[in-house]
């Protein structure tokens, strides 16, 4: 049986931590003092500059940590990922985490902030969630200029002869907004604009953002804002922003958003926070710079993927690591049993309810009911030739027997497993889990991404579909075979893909639940993310704009007598 | 004859700047160091700390830099008010500038940044122009998490009964858009929100940007977000950010936001950058926080208000004083030989173009021919009991005699005078108008305000016609006056006044010149700005989002190959 104590809330966990001065985590990660920025009290960011100097060691180890499909649980992958990188210090290992920047529209939504919990946070957390140094800012400001350019050039002649009705590029705004997602602009007198349809998305969903977090430098932010597409001529020709002349002023509204932003956890485990795209219809990962960054000053560097294996972990390998270079050594493959019970499909658990009682009855028949979805995410991190690491993230509620059920099914499949109890006991609740990841590294890497980059764009729709998702293959929409066809006419064809669909399911469906076999991916409709560099497939309903709920959680945050902000967590 | 040498350009002497740290310039303006928040390499945060220490000194004086008429030609308020801070220096006196935060939509517009110019600028002009420390974007946060919030309301059964059809609070970006001007809102499905017409302004111009500039604390900043009024319900009755659960979150938003930047000018003299609301709807000054600030460190607070003394000087005055507490001591009237010769009426100036070249002839009369220009901004500053000081910015074209004819006009008008070179020549070359602010300091201030807060609204809007502007007298429509009656009845009859009209004029036709009389102010709407704490009253067309251009400046900014920014000049 685990820990039985009582633990103290996020909150009063993270007011009573002691956080170092900024400049002493990085002299303790290696990063020279000159290549630290600070930006505010808790946050800095880094210089890109380290990645000229020679660091005279190996590349870092890369970790992934992914999770089982989602439940509205949680499966708790950012405490994972944070108690990681301290159980790496507890074995003697240099770790850097590398992380999305949460986005702080939801922080007013259903939720409160996203900065990991109980003895596994980054610190400060009102600092992570509420503009950081600015960079989604920089995001949401680039984005918008670009929009803003491009009415304005259908205001004043069109002279790039651009079709009003195929126009892609909506604008953005960090924030829970559901009016926002359909509006018509330009009304009013003719100096007030060309009216026509459009939209906003949150900026995590910005292609700007995902540039952000795949450009390897400074000069390929340029080159890639400069190839973003905003939509066609009349005559069907890409209209893109370096036509537009926007693509320079845009980077220099980046400019520093490039650089990554180091914070630390409550150990004082270096973190580098960078970037936020959207895990459903983009790459859902951080950035390749703080990746870069991590792999030069650390031997281990350690990041989540969002969702689960077939989500973000998927581009992580297929898309982010062609990118970055960096060879994944391991992933860690976070699962609770909470979780595989609710993928046993015998409890109805809903978001925001007590959970059901009997769920919490010692059963280890549930745990192996949901196993399949363990399984298949341990076949599908092992598909890209990576060594998978069960990580039984362990709540005081659990029992031995329901544990042991896990780690029975992990290693059938094939994996190593551990049980980590970072929430209540911090790093050395991870070491266990820290060994098995070391011992994961040992072995020769293998990796293999799903397809090369020159096969046909249906091509590799078609391998994500069967041989990671398990379906029996892609069905094309007439629409979207003809524009996988005219993107390849483009040049577009070498772009690797994204799969814009569920991250409630392997499948395209959120309603099949476990590891659901004998369906196929209905791939509606396809896009060009140019700038970003990837081809993605719209399979099923994306969000791309939240909403507020009848009493969203702005409602309860404030700053109390004394100017802290509280209601936060 | 002035300085015939040839004047780098504002970039080249950028460039060969030499910074200090700003740990350096604090030190020198006394700013003990646990107050300065760093926040990249060459901007700070102050904490507001800071004003809780003893200081051992009286509290500072009080300038106020303000200008004639606004011409296209621009008079140089804010190089004089930098070249000014720089001259006391020369001088042995120990000064803070406090100007506003330029908004960065317009750098990207017509014209590129706002840092001074020549020897007298805020270094580096890229921090100033894009981002500082975000700020602005935490104001177009908290504007738009209200809209949202409003939004949501709407859609979630609308309990407070708000009137779709009488809602004023609309969206911001900091960004010239004009599309976005006027703008239908929840289109498409009834998920995706209640359908509704409404528009973006400017981040300059939101309420919470004039609340950010007058808020004297945290907790009085909290309390003005909760008086904002959105709109008001079928009943007429105003509904509050505060009914809406929305002031607490976006106080949290704004934390940070609140602590006013520490800059350098070229020769290292401190500058507080803080707040920046439009001139010509809002009060057009920067922080009360960064003057108190100022006051708490320097002998002397140097401050820019927006346009001509009948603009943000007025509000400065009648507004912003009366919340600091701090009593202003002089004021700089700035005025060029060419604005002088552009109020004559003789001369056809257009932006972008050459002057006409008979305008560069030495010719005393023309200068003559547009002195009532200035005689009436004395008289309006004198009108306060503050003593004028008339600076006359010199440009290397002017000639002897006029230069002379303006200091005739300005000391016939019981002005001191000086003419300053700051331009080509920094601070030394504005000694003298250093040594002529000293000693109109030295003059006993008889400061009073145009008009009591206890007095009807009608007649606050009537003095400032009258006394300030020099109409006849001030015809409010009838509207407008059922508004300010009903205004009074909700109990913000004790609010000050704004005046939104052009800046083109003192009067409010911006086609006429000079001093304008026999012209009465015609009130066609009355508006409460319930948070920012005034009412104001719309005279005339008053834009709250710019456009852009055919071809913008954002066309030519981009990063060279060393990742510097160009082409933002």
């Amino acid at each position: 049986m685990t820990t039985k104590r009582t633990l103290p809330s996020d909150l009063e966990i993270a007011q009573q931590a002691e956080l170092w001065p900024l400049t002493e985590v990085a002299r303790q990660a290696g990063l020279p003092a000159e290549h630290l920025i600070p930006y505010g009290r808790h946050a800095a960011k880094v210089d890109l500059g380290v990645l000229d100097e020679a660091s005279g060691r190996p590349p870092a180890r890369m970790i992934v940590v992914t999770a089982v499909t989602p439940t509205p649980l949680g499966e708790g992958k950012t405490t994972t990922a944070v108690g990681l990188a301290q159980g790496m210090a507890q074995i003697g290992e240099r770790a850097i985490l590398t992380l999305r920047q949460p986005s702080m529209g939801p922080t007013f939504g259903v939720k409160g902030g996203a900065a990991g919990g109980g003895y596994s946070q980054i610190v400060p957390m009102e600092t992570l969630n509420l503009h950081l140094t600015g960079d989604f800012h920089a995001v949401t400001a680039a984005h918008n200029l670009l929009a803003a350019m491009l009415d304005a050039h259908l205001f004043h002649g069109n002279a790039l002869n651009i079709d009003p009705g195929n126009i892609s590029w909506r604008r953005v705004l960090d924030i829970n907004d559901r009016a926002l997602r359909n509006v018509v602009i330009g009304l009013g007198p003719k100096e007030d604009g060309v009216t026509r349809q459009t939209g906003f998305d949150i900026t995590a969903a910005s292609e700007v953002m995902v540039i952000l977090s795949l450009c390897s430098s400074l000069a390929d932010l340029r080159a890639r804002l400069g190839r973003i597409v905003v939509g066609f001529t009349y005559g069907g020709q890409p209209v893109t922003a370096e036509q537009l002349g926007a693509a320079g002023a845009m980077t220099a509204i980046l400019r520093d958003a490039i650089q990554p932003n180091l914070m630390q956890t409550l150990e004082h485990t270096p973190a580098l926070i960078h970037a936020g795209p959207f895990g459903n219809i983009a790459t859902g990962n951080s950035s390749v710079l703080a990746d870069l960054v991590g792999s030069r000053l650390a031997d281990y560097v350690i990041t989540e993927a969002g969702f689960g294996a077939d989500m973000g972990a998927e581009r992580f390998f297929n898309v982010k690591c062609r990118v970055s270079g960096l060879t994944p050594s391991a992933a860690v493959l976070v699962v609770t049993v909470r979780a595989l019970k609710t993928h046993s499909g015998r409890f109805r658990v809903v978001p925001g309810r007590p959970l059901p009682p009997e769920m919490l009855a010692e059963n280890p028949g549930d745990v192996l009911a949901g196993a399949d979805n363990l399984r298949k995410h341990i076949d599908i991190v092992k598909g890209f030739g990576v060594s998978p690491v069960v990580a039984i993230n362990v709540f005081p509620t659990d029992h031995e027997s329901e544990l042991e059920a896990i780690r029975e099914i992990a290693e059938a499949a094939g994996a190593r497993v551990a049980r980590s109890t970072h929430v209540v006991d911090g790093g050395p609740g991870a070491a266990e889990l820290a060994r098995a990841v070391v011992a994961a590294c040992q072995q020769a890497s293998e990796f293999r991404p799903t397809y090369a980059l020159d096969e046909p764009l249906a091509t590799k729709l078609e391998k994500v579909a069967v041989q990671v998702y398990g379906a029996d293959g892609a069905e094309l929409s007439p629409q979207a075979s003809k524009d996988l066809k005219r993107f390849e006419e483009l040049g577009y064809g070498n772009l690797p893909v994204v799969i814009a669909k569920t991250h409630l399911s392997i499948s395209s469906d959120p309603k099949l639940r476990s590891a659901p076999t004998g369906w196929t991916l209905p791939v509606r409709e396809v896009r060009a993310a140019v700038g970003a560099g990837y081809i993605y497939a719209i399979c099923g309903d994306m969000r791309t704009m939240p909403g507020l709920g009848a009493t969203p959680a702005a409602q309860n945050i404030d700053i109390d007598e004394t100017g802290e902000i509280v209601g936060l967590f």
